[in-house]
C-alpha cells in the first residue's frame, strides 16, 4: 500500500506521460495544457486508492485513474465554455486562450482519450469497468444539465439541488471509487459500498464548497469570496435560506438578488447578513457532518484491513478540508 | 444475409428505440431530434453489411451500428455549432433551436452515448472492437480540427487535403466496417483488408461530395450549389484549380475569392468558370473513380462468397450515387 504522496508523485508522472500525438497542435496543445494546470488529483487518487484496499497490483488502477482525470478535465473545459468563465486555476480557460471553436472540439477529443485510458484496464470484468465509466459520465452530463437548468428557475427545491449535486460532483467520486475497486476485482457489494460512500462524500465536499464561497478564506479558498452570491448561484446556501426565512426576508432576498443598484460587494455584504441572521452557516456545516458521517459509516462497515481503510480515510479529508 | 432495404427498416426501428431517458428533457430532447432526424444510414449499414459477411448473428453488429450512427450525428451536433450553421438535414440545428451551451452538452451526452451503445457489443474480442472505435473517435476528431486550421491558411496541398478527408470522412467509414468485420470474428486481414476499403470509399465519396457543391443538380444535392465557393471553403476542386492554373489565373482566383464587390451568384459563376477553364470537373471524376476503383479492387480480393460482396458494392454504390 503506498501513501497518498508516493501515489500523487506517481500520477503526476503518468499525466506528464499523455502519449497524446503532437500534431493537429490545435487539437493536442489544449488538452496538454489543461492536464498538466494542475489540481489536487483527488479523483484519480481515489480510484488508486480504492484500488489497493484490494489488490497490490495498480496497472489497471492507474489507467482507470487517469481516464477519470483526463474526463474531470474534459468536463472543466466544456463547462468553462458554457460559464464563459475567464480564469481556471490561474490560468486563462482555453476558449479565451485559444477559441471556443478550439475548446469545444479539444474537449471533444479530450473525453475520446478518457476511453482510450479506460480501455487500457485489462481485466477479466472490463465490462463492469466500462458501465461504471459510461455510467459516471452520463450521470455528469445530466447533472451539468440540471445546474444550466436552475439559472433560470426561481423554484429550485433543496432536494433538486442535493440530486443535481449528487450527479454533477459526486458521481464522478464515487464512480472513481467503484472503478478502483472493480479493477481490483473487489466483491459487489464492496464496490456498490464504495459508491455510496463516495456518493455521500461528494456531496458533503460540493456543499462545504457552497459554504467557502461565502465564509471561506479568500487567500486559500482561490476563488473570489462572494462569487456565488454575486452571480445569484442557486446554491445550498440560497436555497436553505430561502427556505428558513420569513416571507419578509424571502422579499427583501430576492430584492438584492435581482437589483442592478447594489455594487457587487453590497450584494455579498446584505445577502451574507441575511444567512448571519439565519445562521446559515451552522445549519450548513450541519449538513455537511451529516454527509461526511454516513460516508465514514459505510467505509467503517467494510470488512477490510483497517490500514487500508486509514489512507482513504485521509484522502476524504483531503477533499474535504481542502482550503479550510 | 438481409438485403440494404432490409437492414434499413432494422436499423431505423432500432434507432428510435433509443432507449435515453426522458429527463433532463434539455439534454435529451436535443439527442432525440438529432437521431430522428434522418439521412440514409449509410455507416450504419456498413458495419452490419460487414458483420453479415462474417456472420449470421448480428446482434453485436446492431449496437457497434447504432455506436456509429449515435458517434457520427454527435459530430454534426458540435460541427454544426463550430461551423454556426442553421439548418440541417432541412431542421433547425441544436444550437440554433436550443442554444449554443444546449448543444456543446447534449453533443457531450451524445458522444457519451455512443460508447454506451459500444459497450453492449457482447464479443469475445472486445477491446479489438473499442480500440477501433476509439481510433476512429479521434481520427474523425484530427480531421475536423484539420478543417479548420485550413480556413486560415493560403498554403493547402493537395495532399494535405486528401490526409484531412482521410480523417474527417474516411476513418468513420472504415471504422464502420472494420467494426462489422471484428464483432463478426473475422479474420484480422480481412478486417484490415475492410478498413482500406473503406478509406478509399470515403475519400471517394467526399471528393465527389465537393464535386456536386459546384456540379450538382440542385433538387438533388439538398444543399445551395455554389456554397463551398461563396464560403472560400479549400475543397479539392479548388485545391486542384490553384495548382492547375497559370500564374494569371491564380491572381484572378485569389481576387475574385477575397473580393466583397461581388454577389455570391457572380463570385460562384466566375470562379465555376475558371473550373471549367481547367477542366477541374474531369479532372475531379478521375479522381473519384481512381478512389473508387481501389475500393472495389480490394474489395474484390477478399475471400468471401460473391453474393456476400454483392450487398457491399451495393452499399458503395449508395454511398457514391448519392444525389447524382
Amino acid at each position: 500500500m503506498h501513501t497518498i504522496e508516493q501515489l500523487t508523485l506517481l500520477l503526476e508522472q503518468r499525466i506528464k506521460e499523455t502519449g497524446l500525438p503532437k500534431e493537429p497542435t490545435n487539437l493536442y496543445a489544449p488538452i496538454e495544457y489543461t492536464l498538466e494546470s494542475g489540481g489536487k488529483r483527488i479523483r484519480p487518487l481515489m480510484v488508486v486508492v480504492a484500488s489497493e484496499m484490494y489488490s497490490d497490483n495498480i496497472d489497471s488502477a492507474i489507467y482507470a485513474a487517469l481516464a477519470v482525470e483526463v474526463f474531470h478535465n474534459f468536463t472543466l473545459l466544456h463547462d468553462d465554455i458554457m460559464d464563459n468563465a475567464e480564469v481556471r486555476r490561474a490560468r486563462a480557460t482555453v476558449h479565451k486562450k485559444w477559441s471556443a471553436n478550439i475548446a469545444i472540439l479539444s474537449g471533444d477529443a479530450t473525453v475520446i482519450h478518457s476511453y482510450n485510458l479506460i480501455a487500457k484496464c485489462c481485466v477479466e470484468n472490463f465490462y463492469d469497468v466500462i458501465n461504471t465509466f459510461n455510467t459516471l459520465a452520463t450521470l455528469v452530463c445530466e447533472g451539468q444539465q440540471y445546474d444550466m437548468d436552475f439559472e433560470s428557475r426561481d423554484d429550485v427545491t433543496i432536494d433538486e439541488y442535493i440530486n443535481m449535486i449528487s450527479l454533477k460532483t459526486s458521481a464522478l467520486v464515487a464512480g472513481s471509487l467503484k472503478l478502483g475497486a472493480q479493477v481490483a476485482g473487489a466483491p459487489k457489494e464492496d464496490c456498490d459500498a464504495l459508491y455510496e460512500f463516495g456518493v455521500n462524500l461528494g456531496n458533503a465536499f460540493q456543499i462545504q464548497d457552497d459554504l467557502l464561497d461565502t465564509y471561506g478564506n479568500a487567500a486559500t479558498f482561490g476563488k473570489r469570496i462572494g462569487g456565488d452570491i454575486t452571480e445569484g448561484k442557486k446554491t445550498f446556501l440560497l436555497l436553505t435560506a430561502l427556505d428558513k426565512c420569513s416571507p419578509k426576508q424571502k422579499i427583501e432576498l430576492q430584492e438584492i438578488l435581482a437589483s442592478a443598484t447594489f455594487s457587487e460587494q453590497e450584494r455579498i455584504d446584505k445577502v451574507t447578513a441575511i444567512y448571519n441572521d439565519l445562521s446559515i452557516k451552522s445549519f450548513t456545516e450541519k449538513k455537511i457532518d451529516e454527509y461526511f458521517t454516513k460516508a465514514s459509516d459505510i467505509l467503517a462497515k467494510l470488512n477490510i484491513d483497517s490500514a487500508k481503510k486509514e489512507v482513504m480515510y485521509k484522502l476524504a479529508d483531503l477533499l474535504i478540508n481542502r482550503n479550510k
